[in-house]
């Protein structure tokens, strides 16, 4: 007998804020609709007070993801003003099932140095904020930001005040990964033994992996009490990111006897969705990576060995079926037609069909006609090339490269922009794709600087499809995060993919710019600091 | 008051089992030196009987890095058969401190499925494989294999019996990482009640990443009372890998008040030492990455905001100069001189002289020429090149290309063997690092399959150099692991730099193919199956 624990995925809010993980709303819609099929409780769709963008990005998923009765729970988060509980409100109220997830921080430090607000303030706020909330949507999730780091008497009380006011979801985040697994499960005792009303609604825990323990912290939750925990693929996020979704599902599902715990998530799409994240974040997964790396299941060797095969459990847990990672070989070949292709797509959580279907079958007919055999990895990369950010300012019409050990590489581009106009440049620089930016920033008129470069050709065989993806940053300092008003400098990622890695990185690049001429041609409104917002709130109370 | 925890570090063992990460003997060097200046406690050198080639690099790093008094223990690794025992002795012999660790299987899985040996013949071949092991050597560490899935009552017999056959160190191997936290920590706290004599020895903990539990798991270990946990760089190791050097440092310095533990370990070395083994072994860190991720400290923004600085406690639990990160910005520019040089690359892990240092010196001056700034990264790019692996049987002496999307990549290619004789091919492929690579194989005549291309550049700016990194896969299977006598195929990497991409992915692919033409044309002796090797070890008791 198992008890099931919640999985709430929250990919698409804490982990986007990755530097440089920004996703577009359709990125964030077919990572949502991965999430969905995969299994998922509860998908964090995003912070809908951060930009007019984010907001979209949370109405269609909330629309398109989360209309149906067995659909998940689609939550927005807000910090705990009435502006941006309004907004996520706004964001998710379309969903079959939605929730809003409101916080603050309940530690000292941040009370004095964030906040700067006191104790009493904050009860009065919380019972407040998730009032409001409560008023909105009958499901409401409440944080109490770095719990870890709280006076749990004090934590105790903001927790009982949530649950008068009406929250049915306490999370406790180990805000910047401190804690250990003992403490932590300390934690959660603590408030189902002395927090009134504690046992009448869900705790939570969202641990970050500052120390490499934030799988074990949030599993010790568990075996604790609590029975939702927050995680993103691939364990990405702030700074070292979030507890991994694939690691803790199958720590539940590996040890089930033992714990006694289980999930609803279908671990044989892990593998599909880790490789869709990682595309669609530019974060790469290294291939130690726990469950999800290409080497964490010796699945190779398996292949290539009859004797491994016979006594498989003796150097492995779980075999690589149950988490997808068998299904990565070659599949498709220059005979395969539209509806197969379209059938693959579909099974590796990228339904595509109509236009997008049409030209990502021409490019998977070009490819296939000159390599022998086409892996779900190009498809993949094929795919990502057919996920445009944003209506492109600069369109890559013709490029020719010239480089080698003996004269100096050159790189001419010819560019169209919406209306027509073609304007073609040619530039040298140290290599072949310094080269091709220096000619593609001599028509775009710079903007950015490019903080990071890379190539990955995942396939099988000298013919692979590079895909390259690069990070640009922009040189003034915007945008806000969930926990930071102070502004600092967007970037913006790009990914491209050819056989030839040069146009692969000229398209990479190009999609970065895109993203960046349209964000500073559309500035966001920018959200006014929050440091003493009571006099709004004041309003929001009457 | 805090004790004192031993950090063993497997980098060069376990480490260097992940496929493709076979490194030569020249970085393996660098990365010993590098550990001993970290500060680790033992250094687990290699695996002598898997090969001349494994013998003879433990073997120079016993002489080189551990010579001194103060040194580091050198460890090297025995199946519990006379002649792995002998071999690592004949390794570490030359040490100031020498450990030979030797290990044998306890779970009835292993005994059933891959020794083949009753729970009798284990007991009796414990004793006198450690005793053997006591009698060349006065530090002899026992494992017993799989741990964590063994009987109980039959491990701790074991244990008893190592320890009377000598062993002053008693290893628990988590070899699937499949345990838990608490697993772990009532298992070595079972140890120490139950064992006699456990209050003798050191008793050691070796986690691996299955689950993303390894290092909350030695964290339990260390807890429970064991003084040593087997760690390595970036948890690089066999499938996903061993519990992370970095990570289990920063917990315990982190923690310490709280642990009460404390290494030896100067924590501002670690970024350096991580990149030093990412590019000795190809296998990425990513951004996300606890302790050494790029985005894994805040200091990014940390720098660039005012704001942040004052309050970095609030969502800071360590300064990213305690590990190291703050010290990854420039420091060199074209008017820096070979000293300065010389001195950077000290601090960076590398030091190097002579011939080496001028080569490096000449591509540094090159380098700087083109650009403003050079950074570490550059450096460890620049100096990545410096590390062939063997005496190339193809060196590049010309390289031209053309590509873009108008025509058909096309390269061309001047090779030159060591007699001198020079070959010209020019082949066309799908893009212009495929038409490169297709021409150095008309040249070598073909041998290996490209399994992985990638490239990073980790700099700032567009003009950044590019460092390429494949795999090459033989196509005959060769080679074996401290775990299976079966045969696998062996991974060739190379790696190379430039700030032509093209021309790097030219340098790292002649390098893998260069590896892999030596390791064809000298063939390691083939170790016999050892599924029954008592016949011998009669011999050897005798």
């Amino acid at each position: 007998m198992t008890t099931h624990v919640r999985i709430f995925d929250t990919t698409l809010r804490d982990g986007e804020q990755s530097p440089g993980a920004t996703m577009t709303a359709a990125e964030k819609l077919a990572v949502a609709r991965a999430l969905a099929r995969l299994g998922v409780d509860v998908i964090e769709a995003g912070f809908p007070a951060a930009s007019p963008d984010d907001l979209a990005a949370v109405q269609a998923i909330a629309a398109q993801v989360g209309a149906g009765g067995a659909s998940p729970i689609i939550c927005a988060l807000a910090r705990a003003t009435p502006r941006d509980i309004a907004q996520a409100w706004d964001g998710v109220r379309a969903a079959a099932r939605p929730r809003i997830h409101t916080f603050l921080a309940t530690s000292d430090l941040h009370l004095e140095h964030k906040l700067r607000m006191s104790r009493a303030e904050v009860l009065a706020r919380v019972a407040d904020m998730v009032g409001y909330a409560c008023s909105l949507c009958s499901d409401v999730e409440f944080s109490a930001e770095d719990a870890s780091r709280s006076d749990p008497a004090f934590l105790h009380a903001v927790l009982e005040v949530a649950i008068r006011a009406g929250a049915t979801t306490l999370n406790i985040p180990d805000t910047v990964g401190y804690t250990t697994p003992d403490e932590l499960g300390a934690l959660i005792a603590g408030i189902r033994a002395r927090v009134p009303g504690a046992d009448g609604v869900v705790l939570s825990v969202h641990c970050h992996d500052d120390l490499g323990l934030a799988t074990a912290n949030s599993l010790a939750g568990l075996v604790a009490g609590a029975r939702q925990v927050e995680v993103a693929i691939n364990g990405i996020g702030e700074r070292a990111g979030n507890t991994s979704l694939e690691e803790i599902v199958m720590a539940i599902h590996t040890r089930a006897a033992t714990l006694g715990l289980a999930t609803g998530v279908d671990t044989t799409q892990l593998t599909a969705v880790s490789r869709l994240v990682s595309t669609a974040t530019g974060i790469v997964v290294p291939p130690n990576k726990a469950i999800v790396g290409a080497t964490a299941s010796a699945h190779e060797s398996g292949i290539h060995q009859d004797g491994m095969l016979k006594h498989q459990a003796t150097y492995e847990i779980m075999r690589p079926e149950v988490v997808g990672a068998a299904q990565s070989r070659l599949v498709l070949g220059k005979h395969s037609g539209r509806a197969a292709l379209a059938a693959r797509l579909a099974e590796l959580g990228s339904p595509v069909a109509g236009d997008v279907l049409d030209r990502v079958f021409a490019r998977f007919k070009a490819l296939a006609d000159r390599r022998k055999q086409v892996t779900d990895a190009d498809l993949e990369a094929l795919l990502g090339d057919e996920r445009p950010p944003v209506a492109d300012e600069l369109a890559l019409e013709g490029l020719q490269v010239s480089c080698g050990t003996m004269g100096m590489p050159t790189a001419t581009v010819r560019l169209r922009r919406p209306d027509g106009a073609v304007t073609v440049q040619a530039a040298i620089g140290t290599g072949p794709v310094d080269a091709t930016y220096k000619a593609i920033d001599a028509v775009a008129g710079g903007g950015g600087q490019l903080v990071e470069y890379t190539v990955h050709a995942v396939t099988e065989g000298i013919d692979a499809l590079g895909h390259v993806t690069v990070r640009v940053r922009e040189r003034a300092a915007r945008g806000v995060t969930a926990q930071s008003d102070a502004p600092r400098p967007r970037v913006f990622h790009g990914a491209g993919a050819d056989t030839d890695i040069i146009v692969a990185s000229a398209k990479a690049y190009l999609r970065a710019i895109n993203r960046l001429l349209a964000a500073q041609a559309h500035p966001e409104p920018r959200l006014a600091a929050q440091a003493h917002p009571e006099p709004r709130l004041a309003e929001a109370a009457s």
